[in-house]
Order: structure tokens, then C-alpha cells, then sequence
């Protein structure tokens, strides 16, 4: 097992990334299975809170609710259309019915959704009460689980209402990897893939040589990505958490990503791979990244199984990213490549993005 | 005009107090009307951003709408009943059909309940976009408007979902106080001997002594007790500001207070005057505090028109007791006084409550 610590000016979250059951620690296996598998008061204990509550989605709870500590669990519903302020309001009314207070902690276990969910509902119940994640797929793994982020949609815009926090742990167990489906896996190695693409060219070569062992779900390997990711996203994070500067390379793909996600109903990762190869034929038209790189990432991208390209309808695409939380006027901040490793953020015009959907 | 400077772990909040109107510095006329009086885009110039919009309610529109900057108004509700989930999404609403983004700027101008629920929708609209507050009431310049906590409601529990973070300023103009109703200028004082009876004697002996100006809208008068608040809170949140101590002596009188607010429907400074006068005789129960303190402390209230007592239900109010955010298992926070200008936080069982409230 591997750890990791973000310090964050709105908290420190303790990462760990691996299969606890594994682990040849002792030390490992028992503060792992202090949180995940202890069972009566025990995991209040470890917890330093005086209640818990679970916040999860039924097919986790059906997969995996035979390992969740004794607590009372909270199902909420399944995909995008479940991440919304009503969600959270039937959260709050939970809450108050199992009367959380500040020494309460909630526990998060799922997918993005449940820990963006969970995380917005816990950061904002009595102004902020502590609260872990357990991350169950390999975008929230890689991705989704750390960085302090959190929220829901409003209408068909992605994370317009959420805040800053960070959670006091995450734990990315790779065990839970080996009930996810095929389509969410490929979606998670679009965010692995993009942390090689934007910061470490290692990373990006990994996934080349192990795509076979990746899709076989391999654990070596998968707990490698996971591992390689959360490095990455942790010290950006850390060194640009309300996402000033740094922090926006992580938005690489994400900018047309979004736009696609809403218009196209593409899943998160799968929107992000047409993204990432829009956002680096960009680089490549403003004479910053050569075209051989954008192949070889397109080139990955269809390996690992992800779309490269969507019919667009460019009106409504320029609209979605118009409302992006990014925007500053008639200019927006970009992540594009100047090379497979190196990201830079760089102002680009509504009007330069268009002719490039062209 | 007299200023000061919160400085918080969740931002800066820089705090004028006094009617710039009436201000000698010709410095001070300029930057207040900048931002309260501007026309144009020179109050977008001022604030350092793109776009604002205004946030208020129907009776502070009416009354103070000419003096409002060039920018849309949308108003909320008036009441408690307003301070919701539903108004805050009602304003998200409005934020995106305005196209906020995060260079855009929220200004609350109204009472306690505009500038928590403006805060709390401005706090979380985009993980967070600046806001400034122009509280237009004795009880939101003395007291709500400072010290970085909003939210809103849920069902009868007051405040139970919000965030702590810092306005980029909150402009405290007397000049408002003029309209407003003899019954809200009497729960702003309650606010004001609060802090004269938690952390300043001399504060608590102004009040005895002018009375009368302070009654009759003297606007000096309003402007040193107005100050001395805010001196006072600024203080205490500057040295804890997400109340894990010292904050919680900005709570004396609260903790009944609130249940009181909740089950007689009260108005918070009519609440807060019967609360103060219950946890004072805690005080002189549990040996803390002389009696004849508690008792000038009463006619100081009553003096001032408040009320000292109310016909109570004794399971009702400890039921809402232990709702209070404060609670911590079967005990629960208090702040109790020493003597007139000194509190300290004890932790009292809700037996030894109950036994105060017979």
C-alpha cells in the first residue's frame, strides 16, 4: 500500500492507494481495516467521531455492502441526473433524522457521483463535518476522489454549485476495481491518460506498454496508475488548490469535454477523450505541440477502447462553453499540450475554438 | 468613518463602519460612494470585476433602490420563512440566466436574512465567487454581518446547512437605520449589550447610559455601539473563526435563544434578550456570576424595550436544544458570563439546562 498526503489550505487529506488485504504491512492491513472493516464502535473509534453515516448508490451497496462498517446507510440514486441540489436536500433531511452533528464524520462509497454528493452535502451540513471517501471506480480512483472539489449540476451545467474541501482521508482500493465494467474502466484510464499527457511522459508510455494488463485488471498495474495519478493531481492540487493557475492543466480535455458531456450524453471519460484530442489538434493548429504527439495520443486513446471523435453540432458546443466556469469575457483559460508530458494553460479567444471544431 | 480588517482563514473582509455621506475625509466619500453610489461601470472598476448583480429584498428596494450602483436586482423573500434551501436555488437560478461567472461579483444589501442567504449562494455558485454585504439593519451591522458565516434553514432548525467564508467587505452605513422599525432598531440592541456583556464592560455601560440617543436614532451614538460590535467580534472570529473556542462566547444567549426563536416564533433579538437573561441566571446558579450582575443585566434589556421571559414548554425547548449545532452527545457548549464583560464557555449537561428552565 501506498500513502500519500495533500495538504490543503482548506484541510489535509490522507491518500492511500492499494488492496488492503494484500498489504505484507501489518500496520497497513490494520489501519486499513480500522476504517473499512471494523465492525460495532471500533470504526468510531479510529474515526474520532461520535456517529457515522454511509452515503453510497444501490449496485455498491448490493456489490460490495457486506464489507461496509456497521452504520447507517443512505442510498442515493444512480448517474448524472442524480447529481443535483435535490439529491443533497434529501441528504440534509437524512441528516437532521439521524441527527449529524459536529462530531458526526460521513463516509462516502462510491463513484464520483457519491463522493462529489456526499462531499458537497458534508461540507456544507452545519457549515462543514468531516468526512472520508472510498472511491469504487477507477475515474474516482485516478481522479474524481482527490483534490477537494465537490458538487452537483444545475440544469444540464456540470458543477456550478459545490465548494472547496477536502475530505480527511481517501482510500483507493483496487479490489473494487474487479466488479466495474468494462465501459467505466476505459473511462478511468482517460483520466490516467491525461495525467501522463499533461505532466509525466512516464505515465503516459505505462499505459502504452500495459494497456493489455490495464483492461485485464491487473492490480499491479492498476494500482500503479492510480498511484502515478494521485502523485500528480496532489502536488498540483497542493500547490493551486482553488485552481488559480496550475491546477487549470488538470482541466486538459475537460473544457470541450464538458461541452460534450452535456450535448452529446457522452460518459465523463469517454466526453474527456474527444476533448483531449480536440484541445491537442488545438495545440497543434497554434504551432504549440507537433502532430505526431496528437497521433500518438489519439492513437492510445482508440487502444485502451475510448472515442477520438463525436458528431458535433458546433452551435451548441460553443454555447455549453460558454457557460464554462472557466470562462473570463470572450476568452476562456486552456490546458493544451506543447508536448506528451507537458501542458500549459493559455488564453484562447470563443472564436479561435470554433473555427478549430470546424 | 472608522474601518477595520477581518483578516480569516477563508479570506479578508475589509469592514467600514459610519455614513460616508457625513464622513469629513474626502478619501473616505470616494471609495464609499465607489462602490454604494457609482454609475456606469465605475463600480465594476472598483470591485475588480465583470459583472454584479444585486441581491436584496422587496422593502430595502423601496426604500433604498435610488441609492443602489447600475447593476440587476433580484429579491428574495422577506422573513425567516425565506431563509431556504428553495430561495438560495432560486438565486442560482438567476445566476445563471445573468451568466455569473467567477470574475462576477454578488452585493447583499438588506437585513441578517438577504446577507446569509446572498453569502451562502455567492459561497457555493461556482466553488465560490466574491461577494460584499451592506447590511441595512442594526442586528446585520452589529453582528450578523460580520464573521463569515451564512446559510439558510432547514425545516425549523436554524442555520443548519451554510459555509464559513469571509465577504470581500461589509460597508456598515448608519444612515439606513432611519427607516428602519422601532422593533428591529430594539433586536439590533440586544446584539450590542451581548457584546458589551461578553467582552466589554465599558460597551454594556454606554448602552445603560445612552439609552435614549440610541432609542431616538442618534446617529453618533448608533456609530460607536455599531464599531464597539464589530471591534469585539472581529476580534474573537479573527482568533477562532470556525468557532472552536473562543467564537463560541458570540453565542451567549443563543443556545435557548434559538429554541425560543423556533418554538414562541420570536423574532433572533427578542429570542436572544430571553436567552441571555436564562443563561445568566445559569450563571449565578452554578455560582459563576454575582446576582445582582444577572439582574442589571435584565433591566438593562428591559430598559432598552426587550423581553426578559417567556412562557416556555419546557420538553419543546429541550427538544430543540438538542438540535443545536453546538451539541456534543449528551452535553453541549454554553457560554456562560463571569461578570458584566467577561464570558467563558462551559459545558452544561441538558439535565442541569432542564433543571434551569423549571
Amino acid at each position: 500500500m501506498r500513502r500519500m498526503v495533500l495538504e490543503g489550505r482548506t484541510g489535509t487529506c490522507e491518500i492511500a492507494v492499494g488492496d488492503g488485504g494484500r498489504s505484507s504491512s501489518s500496520a497497513d492491513r490494520r489501519s486499513w481495516s480500522s476504517i473499512l472493516h471494523s465492525k460495532g464502535s471500533a470504526v468510531l473509534h479510529s474515526l474520532g467521531a461520535s456517529k457515522l453515516v454511509i452515503v453510497t448508490d444501490e449496485t455498491v451497496r448490493r456489490l460490495h455492502g457486506a464489507r461496509f462498517p456497521d452504520a447507517p446507510v443512505v442510498e442515493i440514486g444512480q448517474g448524472e441526473a442524480s447529481k443535483t441540489l435535490t439529491t443533497v436536500a434529501s441528504l440534509y433531511e437524512r441528516f437532521l433524522e439521524l441527527e449529524l452533528d459536529r462530531s458526526s464524520f460521513v463516509l462516502a462509497i462510491g463513484g464520483g457521483i457519491v463522493c462529489d454528493v456526499a462531499a458537497f452535502a458534508a461540507s456544507t451540513w452545519m457549515r462543514g463535518i468531516p468526512f472520508g471517501l472510498v472511491p469504487t471506480t477507477l475515474i474516482a480512483q485516478a481522479d474524481a476522489g482527490i483534490g477537494g472539489k465537490n458538487g452537483v449540476n444545475l440544469r444540464e451545467y456540470k458543477n456550478l454549485v459545490g465548494v472547496f474541501r477536502q475530505p480527511s482521508f481517501c482510500l483507493c482500493d483496487s479490489s473494487f476495481l474487479a466488479t466495474l465494467p468494462d465501459r467505466e474502466l476505459r473511462c478511468g484510464l482517460a483520466e490516467v491518460i491525461k495525467h501522463g499527457a499533461i505532466a509525466e511522459r512516464a505515465l503516459f508510455e505505462f499505459v502504452e506498454e500495459q494497456a493489455p494488463a490495464l483492461l485485464g485488471r491487473d492490480r499491479d498495474a492498476l494500482d500503479r496508475v492510480v498511484s502515478d495519478s494521485l502523485q500528480i493531481k496532489t502536488a498540483v492540487v497542493a500547490a493551486d488548490e482553488t485552481e488559480q493557475g496550475e491546477r487549470r492543466k488538470l482541466n486538459f480535455g475537460h473544457t470541450l469535454g464538458h461541452a460534450l458531456e452535456r450535448i452529446a450524453g457522452l460518459p465523463h471519460g469517454e466526453a474527456v477523450s474527444v476533448g483531449m484530442v480536440l484541445a491537442a489538434r488545438l495545440s497543434v493548429h497554434r504551432g504549440m505541440l507537433e502532430s505526431k504527439e496528437a497521433d500518438r495520443l489519439e492513437a492510445l486513446l482508440r487502444r485502451v477502447g475510448l472515442p477520438t471523435s463525436a458528431s458535433l453540432d458546433t452551435a451548441a458546443v460553443m454555447d455549453a462553453v460558454r457557460r464554462d466556469k472557466k470562462r473570463q469575457g470572450e476568452r476562456i483559460h486552456m490546458a493544451l499540450l506543447a508536448e506528451l508530458g507537458r501542458a500549459e494553460i493559455v488564453e484562447v479567444g470563443f472564436d479561435e475554438i470554433e473555427r478549430s471544431l470546424r
